[in-house]
């Protein structure tokens, strides 16, 4: 007799069961579908990498969460922890095979060996789509318009994507010479929504003057509409620029396809301290801004210095699934499938077996999902089964109706029975 | 100036272009079409396990080639080196939010550290689907036609499913009194299509007598139509019993299905040590079947019996999707899209960007895909972009076209232009 070994998964992991997988490939198939629409091409790489090719030659505060071992060639190895870093070291390893402007989209797991408190999962699924190769406002508005038109196709109607400039929040830094101070103030200009503005200002008090940190606290406030808030910004930041014309045009885009409902240029908007450069993005659920940005990105100088010296500009996005999956469930929104079957051939007479082979193909031909019970058993044994799956309609067949080429359709939500009919009649039915 | 890191990939693994990605991408949407059709529904499972969930206490052949290592929490954790284990593990651990039977599939990496001649990766993608919970012929016949409809469906239409029963095998050896040799006699066997019989029958005349041999080897060859195949076992396993039964009713339901011409049963297919109890089956490609089986499983009595005393008796089957790929760019039915776009729009008046967003949408919103260039260049740099997209229309609007709400559309193959269409005259063009 063996020994029994605990099933368990490993903290921060998780097992998707069907209603659950059901429900996320409907998305990312929605996702795709609209990433394609856009012209995207999805592309993939390894889960696993040379640790020096996904952390270069030093390493930061990603490093000890990423999950990173030696391989039995020796080889120090890491498995991905975001999908940005894989891209950069692709697109120059196959620049040749590749062209310019390259927009791609890739969703895909990753992990990080993070605290898995507040619904933090060590494995995670993201859907990043950027334009490579590229800098100009038309760019950075088909993210945004990608983020409005990716949310609204899974039905996510109510939201705000919130923009602003990161240029410009640099160079209103410089103007108040707090440069060499950009890591701490973003640090604390992050927190605004959670700490509000009062802590805010303390804080920034303690690394400047009064004077400086009502000034940050001002840029940081949108104004009245957008024309409000980008003259504030641009006074704050010293005055116009190419930065600040990239808003107008962005501006004039939206107003053009009639979407200022969805956008909302918020100068608090920095995206910390990441890599982007440019115009930056974060989307919020209206009805549960409290989970956070849903869809985040922004636009980069360089994505790949790390691997060539060509220079790549780009912009991109990047949609949180899990985290969008939660807000989704919070707002009552999920839809819980428990399978995709519209028929179940109930086996009651062995002997058919074969036959109700045939049938079920002749409903898959007409486009349903049919499937028999795979053995003779109580019949409300088959229902159970039915329920379990949430199946509406049942088939009863015996030996008779089988000579015939008819059988009986019930549908068990409606109680409805059909009896002595061809499959085009339950087509019909269906 | 920093260090440039060489972008290089790990030995065995790959990273997929967009066209790879594509093709891989249209092959499992529409094995998931078959897979839902037939009332299986998805799950998922981490990539990261306990090791001793994946390999058990002990440990075998197999190991040396899991990518195993200790986290940073010192968990002894290793990656899915298949799909059959973790979802063991999953039915066991979750049996009660489920139901009997459970009709599943994965499609998802695995990873095994395997020498990486003959186009073997260390990172691949199965297709599983399994039945489990029920031992029946309806069941087995399930699998088999799953696994013709799948490969049809992929176009693959000139398949022979061989399949043989294992218990029957196994009936035969200890007619011969050979079981305590079965692994050895699997080894050998398993090499008839490489070796030839001439060989196979010397090698079993090093570790039985050459009366059994040549009996071993009369077995395994089949006859020339099923009742022949299938008596000659009966005769040489000593007799009928639950399991030709079992091949008898099989046999039927292809018969009643009338898909004699894609089934041959072979007896010499035994998928070699894997744990398979009842029913075998591989699948060659008839126009290539050097490369091998693309799609094989089998009825195994009791899948979870690491994790739980309930006894899980199922079949299932798995495809091969780097290999059934390898084979069918062979075959030259590889499908080469570079991307999904239909329709490029041309940047030609940059301060129409936002119209041309308007009017890709407008496309998008009729069901095509459609692209603006995101920066006004050269038309011939459009025209290059276009061509390396390989989409086929492309749009032309100035302002006066715009004015009207009208614009120029060309279509590259043929050279036709369309001039000064609307939306509407464009979609009954394309």
């Amino acid at each position: 007799m063996s020994l029994i070994i605990k099933p368990r998964v490993l903290k921060g992991f998780r097992d998707f069961l069907p209603e659950n997988e059901i429900e996320r490939k409907s998305l990312t198939n929605k996702l795709e579908k609209v990433f394609q629409s856009f012209g995207f091409v999805p592309i993939d790489t390894p889960v696993l990498e040379y640790t020096e090719v996904l952390l270069g030659k030093g390493g930061g505060e990603t490093d000890k969460q990423v999950y990173q071992f030696l391989d039995s060639g020796k080889r120090d190895v890491s498995m991905r922890f975001d999908l940005t870093v894989p891209f950069a070291r692709y697109i120059s390893q196959h620049l040749d095979e590749l062209y310019l402007p390259f927009k791609r989209y890739h969703i895909a797991k990753v992990w990080r060996g993070e605290n898995t408190q507040r619904g933090r999962y060590r494995e995670f699924t993201q859907c990043d789509f950027d334009i490579v190769g590229v800098d100009s406002s038309s760019s950075d508005f088909e993210i945004m318009l990608m983020m409005k038109t990716s949310l609204n196709t899974l039905d996510v109607k109510d939201v705000t994507i919130k923009f602003s400039h990161r240029g410009i929040f640099n160079r209103m830094l410089e103007t108040l010479c707090l440069k060499d101070k950009t890591v701490e103030v973003l640090r604390i200009v992050d927190k605004l929504s959670k700490i509000g503005e009062v802590q805010v200002v303390e804080m920034l008090q303690e690394i400047t003057t009064s004077e400086n940190a009502l000034k940050i606290l001002d840029f940081i406030k949108p104004g009245k509409n957008f024309r409000e808030t980008l003259d504030k910004m641009i006074f704050l930041a010293g005055g116009e620029d190419e930065d600040s014309q990239r808003l107008n045009e962005i501006y004039a885009f939206i107003i053009e396809n009639g979407m200022e409902n969805s956008f909302l240029l918020d100068p608090s908007i920095t995206r910390g301290l990441d890599y982007y450069t440019g115009l930056v993005y974060e989307t919020f659920l209206n009805e549960l801004p409290e989970i956070g940005s849903v869809c985040s990105g922004g636009r980069y100088n360089n994505l790949a210095s790390l691997y060539t010296k060509t220079e790549l500009p780009g912009v991109g996005s990047s949609i949180g699934l899990d985290r969008l999956l939660a807000g989704l469930e919070e707002l009552g929104m999920k839809n819980s499938k428990k399978s995709l079957t519209d028929v179940l051939i109930m086996q009651v007479d062995k002997d058919l077996t074969g036959h109700y082979h045939k049938l079920a193909n002749s409903f898959r031909d007409k486009g349903f999902n049919a499937e028999v019970y795979p053995i003779q058993k109580k019949i409300q044994n088959q229902f159970k089964y039915a329920e379990n799956k949430t199946i509406k309609y049942v088939v009863f067949c015996g030996k008779d109706e089988a000579e015939k080429g008819l059988f009986n359709l019930k549908n068990i939500e409606s109680g409805n029975n059909y009896d002595s009919i061809d499959i085009l009649k339950a087509i019909e039915i269906m």
